[in-house]
């Protein structure tokens, strides 16, 4: 077995491997709290609802290969994953807008991965600002690209209404930002060079709201 | 102009239409807010990111037609999507899994919206339940077929770890459930008959990560 950082062509490595890869490392992760050391690519193709083809393939992208009596290595592989995935000195991200729904997304993501974190929150309102809120610094807005020089952080997340969407993407890019989380349900105008990633929440319950009702 | 209820055939409404009627819903609320009172099918096409024929056609699926002169009415056009993304007497939901990530979503839905509200949570863990947490109230698991029943619930929502989200899907399908929004990063199997749709911020965070590293 082998576990290294590979310099794979970018074209190679698309948005949906990396969507499956982020995927197995969970289900790796759940893997190991049930105390098991292995798993074959075809296990872990149910549990992500793949093809074992394709669970292969990924780990090739990773050069991570399995060994055909014992199949994978939960523990070893979660850690290619996590070399491929993050970087050895992690990653931060900044989180505008500190309402009902940015407050949630601060509360999820606390703790959670100690290579992906939000740093630090921004909102225009003063009352929220200057304290710490689900264990995140919240700044005030035109602190923004101050904040995020100095602290190194390079992802941006949005969680302002439709209407302040675009200008703070702006600002973010502005400030160097070059990926961003949009919960704002609004499309960004933005740069080829920004990667954008949309979560809508509302659109989501009301799809099922609907099609429920359909019987669909 | 007109704003009816329309019969139309399931297999003219897509999942996309929906998506975007529940899109145009909240941008025209953000207009009201701006007390802006009609808006062209061009300016709302530029807001939702899409084209103003593309708007035409999702509002003729509503039997929804503007004036060539000023436009849609901004708030019968939210009535006309509210008749049809609402029922008269709301939806419920129920969600199964009083975590992190669970409490985030309670909080995020909490009096977002009277039509489709979260009407009971539940958890394994007695000491998250028998108490209101957001203004929802929670209870054991092992009530949750009756809860459903009594209080005429058709939505579930699953925020418990990747190893539980199959059981707790059969249970809500069991229970009559024929709508489901999984945030548990893992696929579920269910009828054709149950519509499900997946929301996994960790996977939208970690692909957001890479590409920004990765300049794309």
């Amino acid at each position: 077995m082998q576990s290294q950082r590979q310099k794979t062509p970018l074209s190679s490595v698309s948005q949906k491997t990396i969507g499956r890869l982020s995927l197995y490392r969970r289900l790796l992760h759940d893997l190991l709290l049930e105390n098991k050391k292995n798993v074959y690519s075809h296990q872990l193709a149910i549990l992500a609802g793949g093809t074992a083809a394709q669970v292969r393939r990924d780990m090739m992208a990773l050069g991570y290969t399995g060994s055909p009596s014992k199949g994978y290595d939960v523990e070893k592989l979660i850690e290619s994953i996590g070399i491929f995935l993050d970087t050895p000195e992690g990653q931060k991200a900044a989180l505008v807008g500190v309402g009902n729904l940015g407050r949630a997304i601060l509360a999820f993501f606390s703790g959670r991965r100690p290579k992906l974190s939000i740093a630090a929150a921004f909102d225009s309102d003063t009352n929220k600002t200057g304290r710490l809120i689900h264990g995140c610094p919240c700044f005030p807005i035109h602190d923004l690209k101050k904040i995020i020089s100095e602290r190194g952080i390079e992802l941006g997340i949005i969680a302002v209404p439709a209407g302040d969407a675009q200008s703070v993407a702006d600002l973010m890019i502005e400030a160097g930002i070059r990926g961003i989380l949009n919960f704002a349900p609004v499309p960004l105008h933005v740069s080829h060079k920004v990667h954008v990633e949309y979560i809508d929440m509302t659109m989501a319950l009301e799809k099922v709201a609907y099609f429920a009702r359909q019987g669909l």
